[in-house]
């Protein structure tokens, strides 16, 4: 068992209401430091071993993962393990057809680099999940989404990034694929309806580990400081 | 300077192409189960001291958000610091209107609950921001944002929740207000049309800690398990 999945197993205790008056956590110096290491290493990985997963650690991810922010406590979240070979190839095939469209986009210089970069690893990475908006859901009786709906969807994207990082710790590989068409990826799926397509996730071990983003290491795209500024109003 | 910033400076030399052949760290155990506890202990804050907010906190903060994950390394993220009295009193006529009609969607005991609800800190929180994603960025050259340019509004939540997250460690609390008519808090902010307003956040130093979320305690919405079931397709 991770050191992860005991305190999990302890935090469900403590959600408990009988149990409610546990004493807050200090996150000291030392925790903050490799807390900022953690930001800093977490990658959009697209280059995964062939390796299994044991289950038990996407099981403890997921138990984490239910204490993510949403408006209204309204937990929109919903999972579609990708298993079969089959639901995999049409999503990869959604993904060649997506991307030869956007490689059209670009022309010399550009086009050649963009078509040597690796955007996804649906082909290799051995846990797959589409990750949906239940935007019909009534927990949470509405509050907070009655002007910015949008705010169900965010609630998703957060708990994203909070599983993204809790991978990390594990050592294990996120990978965001984004280059899809929602509405084929929903039909091909089966969903509801009303479950609205927010992002394809690739969940395995990396082959290798770097600080530097993916698309800086391979020249696509450098960080800049345009979203450092604030402006005062 | 807190252990944060001390590994923010650090890893801001790492990430010079010179400097490129760091380790990688090592999450053990005890991180994993001090992470676990963060997640668990952050919380949507809406009670906040008036104490001021040390402005190099803020700094640390902002330097580490702009490491979290954007669709082609886009960080479509812009920041408007609500300073004055006069624009965070028009904030707050903005919630206060919107709450008005959202609170007239229940009835009854419902009604009187809702009524009951604290939702923000706009009259407390010593610093105000409002989140916007730049839409029309050029960075990261539309990667990943053809079919879903979503993805870009995805990015800028998924940069909240990291900060949400450093904030947290360093005991500084957020607050996330979603009860806002974005159109009009673009116009009273002044921003570019094309910056869509993602998220309102209140950061301050909470007047308590709890391990259950604001809305549990209070008796609105409990967890559910909803979220927590995969699907196999």
């Amino acid at each position: 068992m991770t050191g992860l999945a005991q305190k999990v197993a302890e935090i469900t205790v403590l959600r408990d209401p009988a149990a409610a008056n546990a004493a807050p956590p200090v996150f000291d110096d030392a925790f903050q430091a490799k807390f900022a290491e953690l930001i800093a290493w977490r990658r959009d990985v697209r280059r995964f071993t062939t390796d299994p997963v044991d289950p038990e650690l996407i099981e403890q991810l997921l138990d984490l993962a239910q204490l993510a922010p949403s408006v209204g406590n309204s937990q929109p979240w919903r999972w579609i393990g990708v298993d079969s070979a089959a639901t995999r190839a049409k999503v990869r095939a959604n993904f060649l057809r997506c991307n030869e469209v956007a490689a059209s986009a670009y022309q010399g210089e550009r086009a050649a680099l963009y078509a040597k970069l690796k955007l996804e690893g649906i082909d290799v990475a051995p846990r797959q999940f589409a990750l949906f908006c239940d935007r019909a859901t009534a927990q949470g009786l509405g509050v907070g989404r009655q002007t910015m709906p949008e705010a169900l969807d965010y609630s998703v994207v957060a708990m994203i990034e909070t599983f993204w990082l809790a991978a990390r710790t594990l050592g294990l590989g996120v990978g965001w694929v984004s280059i899809l068409d929602p509405h084929q990826i929903s039909q091909d799926l089966e969903v509801p309806a009303e479950w609205k397509f927010i992002a394809y996730l690739c969940v395995g071990w990396p082959v290798e580990q770097h600080i530097d983003p993916e698309l800086v290491r391979h020249h696509w795209q450098d960080r800049t400081s345009a979203g450092r500024v604030v402006l005062s109003r």
